[in-house]
């Protein structure tokens, strides 16, 4: 294998990086985690990133000089033909931060940079749950809820590279509909996500709901906490996920009346934890509210590659954009 | 131009069939409407159709042999790919016909056969309000509600021919919000589809709202009479639109959050009677419910074609269909 080329990808998370280093056979051959520090400052971070991609390769016995290209999923706005991050929410100083150009200066090869919801797609859609399709949605549910979208094989990032911002999208349209992150009303994201379940929790709990979160602290309301209380028939956890597996039904029917994908991928913190509960009841949910359900073959699936996918992702997507001059089955 | 060669684009309504030629250079040589007589059955409608196209060639004096292509386009949902309409509501008997194979038997010229929404989108492409965009969300508001969504040039039909009905992305998805035609609740068009706003004006004016439409028969509410209802202020009826305007932009919001697109074109014959008072009210709703809106680029016009756009529609996807074993500079 010394002759061959490989990537590196790696999930910039807000708490961890995570890296993989996968041949040119696209077989993972050596995964690694550290710390992100974000509070340092974007340059400390880069100093990190700098660290696994060196430590990751050193570790797999490979030659430096057989890397192909690094890919990086951050989260937030990324301006990806720049290579640039516009805007991450949950690292300090992460406002038009060129990080594709930083990493580059350090190595000198390829740097794809893309949002770390679009790169955990496509790890699904060449390693996961999606394989074999072209035609792919992938909604997220974790603190918030993001999407993507794989149209003929390929990322569709937007005019302004605001594609698949499904969890804006206005599932509840009154005046006095709940208020989300962004300052608008109604999103899909203001219902279910995870912040707005443990706020829906929080809030019925001081009602005097009867629940085995009358006492606690909501800010450590894991989604593993969650699904714990789920499987003891905590009333009001039930009652709440039910609704919010109603909205995420509601919001996937009308991404299936826009956009009538082969298959929709379904993932994050709140799903994966929650699934066997969960997944039965998105799917009652989107047959309600779909025209022509039966008609259908579109699949609705869970993710399968949990922490990794984002690397994965990312590692793939390297791979496949270093190849755009050249035919490549993969993009 | 008797070297030439040319296209003829159908619009097959429920009442109407508006035909044009269009030349190599695109352009429109000759138009005509003939009644479409629904209620006589699939055959009797083709015979007419064909009737239309040979008169239109003989009035354009052409010579047929240099009839490239035939592009048709049907109110309903249509497998394009094999030129069936599956089911048209409001052409009796029209459920499985393969009008596409009907008309090539008579002319043995290839048939082009597609939803009327999405040619009359492809015509705002090709010859209106969408010239020079590449990414391209189109949304009609009539009885119904349809869309159609182009993207890298290329008209998106979806997994199972159903991508685009934007008309049945839910807005208001609690148990009690207004049924829609489709049979499932709080679609966009429940909401502010010509039948859905009537239905409203007609409701109000029963339980006593002042209006200049207390009296009459709701069948006989037009576009064009709502229109002169707002022209003279009419309480009821500003009211109803203003509250569909809201409706329609939180829709057009979710789609640029969804897809961001470069350009969204608005028509139908409810948007074009009254687009001076509907369009900027739309366009603040959008504002208010789109994520980052102020950073985008995004445009959102006003159709420009009028009755002819799905003929035109037709005639082009016609010619840039019979050109795609050839590079074409349309599709």
């Amino acid at each position: 294998m010394e002759d061959g080329v490989f990537t590196v990808g790696i999930d910039l998370g807000g708490t961890k990086l995570l890296a993989c280093l996968i041949d040119e056979n696209w077989e993972v051959k050596e995964v690694m985690k550290k710390k992100t520090k974000p509070d340092q400052g974007p340059e400390a971070v880069v100093d990190r990133v700098v660290d696994v991609v060196k430590t990751l390769i050193e570790k797999s016995g490979q030659s430096r000089d057989r890397l192909k290209a690094i890919g990086i999923g951050v989260p937030g706005t990324v301006d990806s033909a720049a290579g640039t991050v516009i805007y991450a929410p949950n690292m300090p100083g992460w406002s038009q931060i060129a990080i594709g150009a930083m990493l580059h200066d350090r190595f000198a090869f390829p740097v794809t940079v893309d949002n770390d919801v679009n790169m955990g797609l496509l790890g699904e859609y060449h390693f996961g749950a999606a394989r074999g399709y072209n035609y792919v949605v992938g909604v997220f549910v974790g603190t918030g809820i993001g999407g993507g979208l794989i149209m003929d094989g390929k990322l569709v990032h937007g005019a302004n590279n605001l594609a698949g911002e499904f969890g804006h999208m206005v599932i509840q349209r009154k005046a006095n509909s709940r208020e989300c992150g962004c300052g608008n009303r109604g999103c899909l994201e203001a219902y279910a996500g995870r912040k707005s379940i443990v706020q829906k929790i929080a809030s019925r709990a001081r009602d005097g709901y009867t629940s085995m979160f009358k006492d606690i602290d909501f800010n450590t309301l894991t989604s593993n906490k969650l699904n714990n209380a789920l499987i003891q028939k905590d009333r009001l956890v039930t009652k709440t996920i039910k609704t919010a597996c109603q909205d995420i039904g509601v919001g996937i029917a009308s991404l299936l009346n826009i956009l009538d994908p082969e298959v929709v991928v379904l993932g994050g913190g709140i799903i994966e934890a929650m699934s066997d509960f969960m997944m039965p009841l998105i799917h009652q949910a989107v047959k309600n509210h779909t025209l022509s359900y039966d008609t259908r073959k579109t699949q609705i699936v869970l993710s399968q590659l949990g922490d990794y996918a984002i690397a994965l992702g990312a590692a793939s997507y390297a791979f496949s954009q270093s190849q755009t001059l050249s035919p490549s089955r993969h993009l």
